[in-house]
């Protein structure tokens, strides 16, 4: 099962070449996935500041621009669910062209930065985000 | 050779938990790019419209935290230089601790957006930059 | 009559003291004015890039702190349609808290940046929801 | 007396229509009063997160556009003192054209986020910035 995320591509994400610039669409896959964790019942809000989920590791392959009234459809779901870490693949759409592929490993920490366990019911809640394909 | 980049972390890079919030260090790296085709008599300003660099691939690892009022220094070198690519990596350090390595794939695009080769000249101000290392 | 739009305090929009970061609310303003203007059936997607509307002049007093997680409702509404001009006061709400109170002016514009009369059709469709109020 | 503080207009700063989108703008004023309190001795990182100076209100006009490559000199100077806040005028020009004029009223505010009296020494690192002119 994948977790969809309509975004619209809207003035503020585009650049004098009129398409969007690139550290905006990684605003936008964070705001991906805290809404994925929001409707796993985890909201960041929630998980702050006892806890956090820092990205440790990302990359993006941009197949194509995206333009200022584009709908894009992202797609997210699991590729791994580590002790301590979780893989993700965010895959965007703009009708049946893809837009960009991103894959990132975030990490769950405590208050103090360190690295920690998944809880029971956190590790639950991913399961069947998790994708089969490689 | 390396182009070195400053970058104080100011207040508006960090998040709640008071670190870089990772969109962020894709602005830094950024502008450190568009600071690099500066320093090589190539600036943006003077690129568009005509040509851009769109980023076409980015990959990141983020191997410590950074903090409201760190000292970054940016080390940006060439990977490869192809036909129409352009392959670089950003190493950001705080004093001697890595902070993040950054590797991505830009691509010289005309005013349609299409590919083009690199100018000579342009190709030959990037050869001081190339790093042997794998 | 308002234009609302809703807009959730993301964890991108809040800063190290754990609330928004004033310049996240001028990007939420402007996308509350671009829902507008998508609402009224002038998308600036479609506007751009013959016509622009930039902002001339704005100010605003933020009257409590936005947290994480708090979900804001802005109420846009018309306080003057000049010849080429557009008033505009959006004041944002958590729950009954008033957060802020935005006040700016627009500016339609050409191709060449100068300014243009409004069309009649743009005109009729601001007055529904101009303000009697001073 | 005022502090001056020199940004070029980079590529992520504007938008479609190739000019400053304006919320970056207050991206750069905030960075000019970060490097203000900077350069007063109290920089932001050592005042957080005891205390803290949110922007209460701030009302700016855009009096020309700014575009990719300009170099914009901001001359910040302090309009008054308060008992817990701070106005400040930010005025930016290009060469000798005006691009925006923004006032501002800082509050100092404790780990609480209530107003704390200013203490003497940061009071009287601000006299020498007090602009007589109304």
């Amino acid at each position: 099962m994948d977790f969809t995320f309509p975004q619209k591509i809207l003035f503020k994400h585009c650049d004098p070449a009129g398409i969007v610039f690139y550290p905006r669409y990684f605003e936008i896959i964070n705001d991906c996935i805290e809404a994925f964790f929001d409707r796993l019942g985890f909201p960041f809000e929630h998980l702050h500041p006892q806890a956090a989920v820092p990205t440790a590791q990302i990359e993006t392959r941009f197949t194509a621009p995206s333009r200022h009234g584009d709908q894009l459809n992202l797609a997210l779901g699991v590729t791994q669910v580590g002790r301590t870490s979780l893989g993700l693949e965010c895959i965007a759409h703009c009708g049946d062209q893809q837009r960009f592929v991103s894959r990132s490993t975030l990490v769950l920490t405590n208050s103090q930065g360190r690295p920690q366990n998944w809880p029971d019911d956190m590790r639950a809640a991913f399961t069947p985000y998790l994708r089969s394909t490689p």
